[in-house]
């Protein structure tokens, strides 16, 4: 009997039986996903991915740059439980430079779908309606003498992207992201077709020494989406909505952007702006930005697209 | 190349490669432990416990009613990293009634061992000194009509312990959870050889939405090793010592007790007793009771003991 996240690898997808530890209300599913992004690069560069050296000998990480995922009719990042049955594809991409980027689509196990490569066409022009795509673009980086505030672009030993495939031009998410981290928000005039709702809200969050770190001791990439989470929760108290309501949101559209990283004791400030459609009741869009009190430094930029259940 | 969690089932034991989602200065360890407890239990009673139903046709969960813990020279809880290779070596055995216990030995990749099944003498009594040991003792519950603080203990359809092991009565330890349930502490006295340092110290701590609950709307197992590890910090945090001293901490014994479970809006409040070793300098056993702070109810006990390096 085969059970949870056991994968045959060099195989273009994976059956995936989730488990507590990969589904919740909180970031496991975006972890998950991220893992087998670092798989992925793994088998497709044939590198140790995991232990990875810059020539100088310091550890080399293949950093979450821009993390996107599209919530399916089916499958969505908050509605996933325990048992349910996952087809995992996914396919690593060339970007030139240190980067990479990998998307995977998260298909119902019982979905007929054909055997073929993951057709980044299909991803952004044609998504099967019950799947979740995710769309990771990672750049290695290493520490330099400033903690984790000053992370600088490496190539490790070992890396290379020559046998990759190349992600077409019209797909590539570098503009967008290019312009969130200049502007400090995906849509500073909202998404298209949707209209502002109110002004703008900020919270303040401190870093949480036991949650936010990951196991090299920068802040863990899945724990963003927790931190927005958490900020977004506060503005869904202030609207009078419930904790029950928030759990049974449905997400749509989230992307992070990020910008920076941060040493244990940094105080953050959170604002966000919310939008909403005229003809989708309950459609509901957030733009968050993730700040540095002390500094005002850029950390993130979030974006959320929820069916908000109302 | 094989990386992360890919798993020959029904072998004894795994090769992981050590990715983000399973290792930080929280509880990701825990969580990947417990889904390999599921996996474990699947394997060895041959049925879909990640989707199984009492006989009324009710979602059933494999409850985490006791994890224990103890950190090895080389492998312990908060001390694993990116590209770390591990052999994890499980086993479970029948207690009777709808419990079951899984032990996992969590060995570094390179250390010589026998191509055995885990015998429990060398768990309970000959531990190689470099390794991690985990014991999880779960018991199958489903929800009744009160939500989340009432759970009551089922016997799933498809559920036969009959083929496992018998673990050893002297090994049991239904006698010692038993006893920490009843007196809302694993040493009411302290630990065998330590003293007591400084009276009771107690925080509040609310039930987070956004991290605490699991994908079936329960508080996660995992999520309590985070919530009494934001206890223990504010104890760290009012004896002056700092984030990056708790970073560092070795953690060589964890012991949690599952009592109850709490729904959202929970507020608890945290007793926290520490304790130190005479002739062991650095070594400090802390005892914590997580109670709903309205009812008084119990929730969980823990016993953590710690090198914390000093």
């Amino acid at each position: 009997m085969r059970t949870s996240d056991t994968a045959v690898t060099l195989s273009p997808s994976r059956h995936v039986v989730v488990t507590p530890g990969m589904c919740s209300g909180g970031s496991l599913l975006f972890g998950r996903i991220g893992d087998w992004t670092w798989d992925a690069v793994a088998d497709a560069c044939g590198m140790n991915v995991h232990a990875a050296r810059t020539p100088a000998g310091k550890p080399a990480y293949l950093a979450f740059y821009y993390f996107h995922v599209r919530g399916g009719r089916t499958v969505h990042p908050h509605g996933l439980t325990f048992g349910d049955e996952l087809r995992v594809t996914s396919r690593v991409f060339r970007l030139g430079g240190s980067s990479v980027i990998t998307l995977h689509r998260l298909a119902p196990a019982d979905l007929s779908l054909p055997d073929a490569l993951l057709d980044p066409a299909e991803v952004y022009e044609d998504p099967y309606p019950d799947c979740l795509y995710a769309q990771n673009f990672n750049r290695w980086v290493a520490r330099t003498e400033t903690g984790n505030t000053g992370l600088a672009q490496v190539l490790p030993t070992g890396f290379d992207d020559a046998d990759l495939p190349r992600l077409p031009n019209r797909y590539s998410p570098r503009a967008l992201v290019g312009a969130a981290r200049a502007a400090g928000a995906f849509h500073p005039a909202g998404p298209p077709g949707f209209t502002e709702a109110g002004g703008s809200h900020t919270v303040e969050y401190t870093l949480d020494v036991v949650r936010d770190l990951n196991g090299a001791g920068l802040m863990y990439f899945a724990s963003y989406f927790s931190i927005f989470d958490t900020a977004l929760l506060r503005l869904w108290h202030s609207l009078g909505r419930t904790d029950a309501q928030f759990l049974r949101r449905r997400v749509t559209d989230q992307r992070i952007a990020y910008v920076g990283n941060a040493d244990p004791g940094a105080v953050f400030t959170i604002t966000l702006h919310r939008w909403l459609h005229p003809d989708r009741p309950g459609s509901e869009a957030v733009d968050m930005a993730l700040r540095e009190k002390a500094t005002d430094r850029l950390i993130a930029v979030c974006a959320v697209e929820t069916d908000t259940g109302s």
